[in-house]
């Protein structure tokens, strides 16, 4: 067996050499498992508190604590905006989850989130240098059920102590309820990652694929595969963005989404996939293949593939159609697949293929710009304009067909989303405090530097170790032994 | 003006030659609070999160982020109990507050706790190497009363994102209702720090004391001055311990307590006291110099002095009187005047005078405990050997009238207390894991200089920076100007 190098490099390349494509895909999914298991034991989590200010004597503590403490207080009470400023709180985002759409695990009881929304704190510390505190939620009401009023009450008694929240994995149709009334009654900015976030980073590549594709958003007959949270989202983006409402079908599991679509029409908790049956598919398309025919893009987020879309229908697609397939952990249809049966251009939501549509190219930016203005919501418009930073980030560096959206690894991008997405909440009214785009870039230039060079210096310096060779050797056994 | 250092050492020595010692104690409460406001907006706040698990190369963020993490998610789910080892839901509390009685600020709206919130979680990783969140929130209900089932709900909602709670500044009577709610309905341990923290606080000074003053508990008369949640507890502490309920009387604002106080009687949420007035106090003692005539003990947590407790009360006590005055930020006497009047030991909250008791010398070395063998509740048990393992430690380095509690910075203290505690919750039943003392120490002490080194670490490479020099200057300047 070859050996694994900590740096997982070497992944594509230790899997024996008999193993088919869908063998090693498999293998590969199981050994980051298994890794993931034994890693997340040796750290015992991936997230901890740190100071951020200085003890220099005994007597500091007599400054962080009471006496001196309660001048901290007593401004605070006076005046409530002195929270930004006077506590962490300015750049501190509750990440809220009721764990019950625990990415592709479902209901994982509230603990079972706790992986996935410490990932998230991880990860807008070191790519958004943002303090993120991951809270894993029971949603359920006196009677058992998940109830989104719960959730909603919880984050309006804890959105004092947060500058932004962060909602993740929340069942439908419990998200969008939760969502919007946080939005509306919140005075932070309330984020559904899975909506809106997912949207956000669709968008910007879609933006980058029209300009290849040399077409209008306006002119693009656009099939929506899935009208869940990401895609009803995708929609009111799309349309926000310029997109024709004539021209969008959306497909759920019981076919395509129009006017007489009575469960929709029947049930007030999906309101808003009622309104899109309203605004869309004027025609009442019904057939999945007349949807297809002439259709220039597809967004599908949807059930997981390889075999949810079939090439046909994307033979029976107009001349270069873009195709994101961008259920996890595998496509819809997969991209080479896409690619033989005619598409331009193809994106999903995996590292391992091109152009992926990452919601970690969002979030971070995101968030960070919104933080660094205090802003008290985070408008469509402020995530469009997320979308066309990205976009314009991609572009500079030269578009081509397997480059449309930059790449995880790109970090300069979060800086210019930052002020960016800041300087459209100045626009829109929502900002508490007016900086100029420079100022904004700097301060989410230095945090993420911090956080990234923090990060480093624990490495180096034995506050975090390295995992043992044995448990990379051991994950990797386990897997080849699972998948031969 | 001489200059203050920034190790605040010589802040004794920087006020003018002409000031009296009133006016120092003033000015310095004033320099800590302008010092507070300066550097908090320094630095804009006191706590971040860290790292705590590694990134070795970009494949790494698909171990700790999807497709990797879904391993965490389902062991999780199926077992709920790997959220503590899986996590770092094993070493993290929640520290709760609806901030309504505030240290000596009371009613501070929700935000205004955070500097408080903060500085506790700050507290508890340098000090025990615990991560813990603030969580301010708001617990008024739809009439607008701040309502204890509002933080009760919060509470067991979010509960399984943590080892332990930390309840903090919740005004009485609804700390009563949300402690014991939480005390028997939650799985993880609910800790109130104003009671519980500082009722084993003062016990530890209080076995000491007894020792030197040749008494045994059982024989003890002892005066309780204040009737809330820290007294209400210490009275329960006592009884557990060993202290006769007919020897024990409390005061409050309305006088004794006693079994025809109809106040009590007819107040449920008042049930703590009223408790108490059945069992304390059978003769009805009701006047304050019948009561304090023969005495033991003193032990006032009630309103700031110094003139709360009057020295000629304090001379009818028995001979080696043991007076503890506990109000901050000035004690109901000063130890020198309680002295003067006879007093054989002196203890206050304060760091300027003998033997602080100071709550940070418990709840860091509990937690700690309780977290390591992941205890499902602490016991009253837990609380009271914590008392025994400070005493003993005091004890240990040599008992003195003015040092029978150890000082702030033994940070020894804490894995030891950390260790005695877990034996008791191992004792008691509610420990999830048994491991021996040596390895719990082992570990505390391991995670203890962590926080210590990390702390270090980052004020020598750069990660905090040291205030500025003018930062203290403006606020000494300031302090002293009001004063004069």
């Amino acid at each position: 067996m070859k050996e694994i190098n900590l740096d997982l490099r070497n992944l594509d390349e230790v899997f024996p050499d008999n193993f088919s494509e869908e063998q090693i895909a498999s293998a590969k999914t199981l050994f980051l498992k298994n890794l993931a298991q034994q890693a997340h034991k040796f750290y015992g989590g991936k997230i901890q508190t740190a100071p951020k200010a200085g003890i220099y004597g005994f007597n500091w503590f007599n400054v962080w604590y009471t006496p001196g403490v309660s001048k901290i207080s007593t401004s605070i009470r006076d005046n409530n905006e002195f929270s930004f400023e006077l506590s962490n709180r300015g750049n501190t985002v509750g990440v809220v989850s009721d764990s019950t759409r625990v990415l592709g695990d479902g209901d994982v009881t509230p603990p079972g989130g706790l992986g996935v929304m410490e990932g998230k704190a991880f990860l807008m510390k070191y790519l958004g240098g943002i303090d993120a505190f991951p809270l894993c939620i029971d949603s359920k009401n006196s009677l058992g059920e998940n109830d989104p009023d719960q959730i909603i009450q919880f984050v309006k008694q804890c959105q004092h102590s947060f500058g932004a929240i962060n909602l993740e994995d929340i069942s439908q149709p419990n998200c969008y309820k939760v969502l919007d009334t946080l939005r509306n009654e919140c005075d932070i900015p309330v984020w559904h990652d899975d909506a809106q976030g997912t949207a956000c980073v669709i968008l910007a590549g879609l933006i980058n694929a029209l300009k290849l594709a040399e077409l209008k958003i306006y002119d693009a007959k656009i099939i929506l595969f899935g009208a869940g949270a990401a895609n009803s989202t995708m929609a009111r983006f799309l349309i926000q963005y310029g997109a024709d409402p004539k021209n969008i079908i959306l497909f759920d599991n019981k076919g395509a989404l129009h006017r007489e679509r009575q469960d929709y029409e029947n049930d007030p908790r999906f309101y808003l996939q009622w309104d899109l049956c309203q605004n869309t598919n004027p025609e009442m398309v019904t057939d999945i293949e007349d949807a297809f025919t002439r259709a220039n893009v597809l967004i599908a987020l949807s059930a997981p593939g390889p075999h949810t879309i079939k090439p046909e229908w994307i033979q029976l697609m107009d001349k270069k159609p873009i195709v994101f397939t961008c259920a996890n952990p595998i496509p819809e249809i997969y991209p080479y697949a896409a690619k033989k049966a005619g598409a331009f251009i193809t994106a999903t939501g995996r590292g391992d293929f091109p152009n992926q549509a990452n919601n970690s190219l969002g979030f971070p930016g995101i968030l960070k710009g919104a933080l660094i203005v205090r802003a008290r919501k985070i408008t469509d418009n402020m995530a469009i304009r997320a979308a066309e930073s990205l976009a314009n980030y991609a572009e500079k560096k030269g578009l081509t067909q397997d480059y449309i959206i930059p790449a995880m690894d790109e970090f300069d991008i979060f800086p210019e989303e930052a002020a960016d997405v800041a300087m459209q909440a100045i626009k829109d009214g929502v900002a508490r405090i007016i900086l100029s785009r420079d100022e904004v870039y700097a301060i989410a230039k230095r945090d993420i530097e911090y956080s990234r060079k923090l990060t480093e210096k624990m490495q180096h310096e034995g506050f975090i170790n390295k995992p043992n060779q044995e448990i990379l050797n051991k994950a990797l056994k386990q897997a080849i032994e699972a998948v031969k």
